[in-house]
């Protein structure tokens, strides 16, 4: 397998590159060293990973050319806002990093999310470099240029576009993710192959509701998953990485409702859950407006569920989505730009708020209730007959 | 006089026009009604502006079509800190500013970078409009895409590059400016003059150490003053305009020991009093290296000495020096890169620290107090005489 496999590049605003430490090429530990060189590091890290990793931070602290310092970030979705950026400046100013030298997030989206907004203020912008270790930081939130924290609880409120100097990827690391954040980033694979591969979205209906073995892992299975995942995330990103075309982005299936959903739960539902049911239901709406056959939405629903994520919850209401909708047309300059699938693997806009009638939406919704049943009872039969 | 001559264009990273609002193309109101459009608007000025301007602000504010708010911030040089940017950003939240909606900037440089790392935090980046009100913002400050506040004692340490949509220089905000205000912006204007125009600075030479009266600046004298310095200003900020290069920047001439003054005085000394200085203690220390003449020199000590700026302090000490380009040294990715005048509309880089020996700081400094002591004389002479 020749080198140019191991990095996938994005070419957009000088371009970074997303290395895949895949087993065959240089190891993480040996990339990360030879690109930070001599300059002063910022590790920033979580508590999980600082616990399960101890070992490799240390040795690869210990193998860098330059003086670093180990950061832990408090990484709950409620820490994700200014004053943890703040925070992590100070300390940046307190170790004396210079405009060259450079910060390193090593954990999942919300410590990317803090590490990028910090190393995009401090200034005005010095290097950083992702170390994505969740299923989403590694397909999603860790590969691309946009950080964003919260703000009077409003979502990605304060934020900046801010590449990153490269991204390494090592999915090793998701052999010591919990099922839940597992499943959280499938719901994200999941859009990605509902976007732009239904070959993709095969293997994920075959991978079922558990986390891939160390064996699975290790013959390249989640590899493969993580790589066509990545792919597909940097293409769409390359259309317009600043966000200054028309917001036509595929990349925001399943992100319209979940939101409020993840709101009105008070964070009880976790973003790819909500992301999950905003796929459902959004599929159920395609239906409804004869966009995609029903057997389609099927599959969509069938899938979600099959990886062990919600499709439907009490919190999704007609209000819950007309309040959603609203909120997009505002975000979104005017227009509604509601990503439906078509089929799998391919995906289109409704573009205007008022094809979205409260009809629509009331019949989405019953037949997303009905077929959560149907599935409900078929999983019930199944649990009985195990 | 065609519109083009009243257009100023920035062709970097999308670009941006700065409009000279000269008294012959379309005013101020109009310029700014036109390009706000529809759009919601958050008008950000200052106590000053919003005190002198009050009817001006009241006239936009009711000709514009969307809604709008006036916010006046506190801009003092303590004010230009992250907590400032937090609360613009929370009182433009309350508003309900949109992706596609406009914060204003009507103010000095303090206003225009709150506004400028404001806007771009908010959603990652929404559009600003600046409208310059001192000399130091129409020519450098509030037409360049630079955002930055102070930082737990750093100067600029957190901020933005952020382009505005677009900038609008009205001259006419000159005539109630106090004159020390005046006299920093002249001090900046030397320092365009002395890196890329004799002519410029023989212009200023002649102007004296007052503001022009009403009658000069209507005769186009202050407008071609401020025109040829934001020419000036954008074409240097089209070499690099978001400091990947060399770092080696003749619009730093005057910065590389002022900030040091400027924090040593407790702010006594005003940031383009500290330029003046700079830039005299620089072209004292190209003589010393047989770079520059020592009768130019003596122009450039003469021309911010006329102006009515200090051309020396107590505070400028060989301690201070060294400190100083220790600190540029750090800054500039390890070069000192100090930027000298050999020639009256001519500077150079001296790249390496090693250059600036304690022998030729100490040799600068004493010759600058010899010809500022000289210039003194002359002074009480010519007091005692008129």
């Amino acid at each position: 397998m020749g080198a140019g496999q191991h990095e996938l590049r994005y070419d957009i605003g000088g371009g970074f590159a997303v290395a895949l430490c895949d087993g065959e090429g240089p190891g993480l530990a040996e990339r990360l060293r030879d690109a930070i060189g001599g300059r002063r590091a910022l590790l920033c890290t979580t508590p999980t990973v600082a616990r399960l990793y101890a070992d490799m931070l240390a040795r690869l602290s210990s193998a860098l050319a330059g003086p670093s310092e180990l950061v832990v970030l408090r990484v709950g979705e409620t820490d994700k806002h200014i004053e943890s950026v703040i925070g992590l400046c100070a300390q940046a100013q307190r170790f004396g990093i210079g405009r060259r030298d450079v910060m390193v997030a090593i954990g999942g989206g919300v410590c990317s999310d803090i590490v990028r907004v910090a190393s995009g203020l401090i200034r005005r912008g010095i290097p950083h470099i992702c170390v994505p270790t969740t299923l989403i930081g590694q397909i999603d939130a860790g590969i691309g240029i946009k950080g964003g924290v919260n703000f009077n609880g409003a979502k990605s409120y304060l934020g900046v576009f801010h590449a990153p100097e490269a991204a390494m990827v090592d999915p090793r690391f998701l052999a010591t993710l919990p099922l839940p954040a597992w499943r959280d980033g499938i719901a994200e694979a999941i859009k990605l192959a509902c976007i732009a591969d239904a070959g993709l979205f095969a293997r994920i209906e075959a991978m079922g509701p558990t986390l891939p073995s160390p064996e699975e892992q290790s013959n390249g299975d989640c590899t493969a998953l993580v790589r066509r995942s990545i792919e597909i995330t940097l293409a769409e990103l390359a259309l317009d990485p600043l966000e200054r075309g028309t917001l036509c982005r595929l990349l925001d299936f399943g992100h319209s409702f979940s939101p409020a959903i993840e709101t009105a739960s008070e964070h009880r539902i976790s973003h790819g859950q909500a992301v999950g049911i905003d796929m459902c239901v959004s599929a159920e709406i395609a239906v409804a407006l004869g966009r995609l056959a029903d057997a389609e939405a099927g599959r969509i629903v069938a899938a979600i569920a099959g990886a062990g994520l919600p499709a439907d919850c009490a919190e999704l209401t007609p209000a819950l989505m007309r309040r959603s909708i609203d909120a997009v047309v505002k975000h979104r300059a005017g227009k509604a730009n509601l990503v439906i699938p078509v089929a799998v693997g391919a995906c289109d806009f409704i573009r205007e708020a008022a094809t979205l009638s409260d009809a629509v939406m009331g019949e989405a919704l019953a037949a997303l209730r009905r077929r959560s049943a149907g599935l409900a009872q078929a999983q019930t039969r199944y649990e009985a007959r195990s």
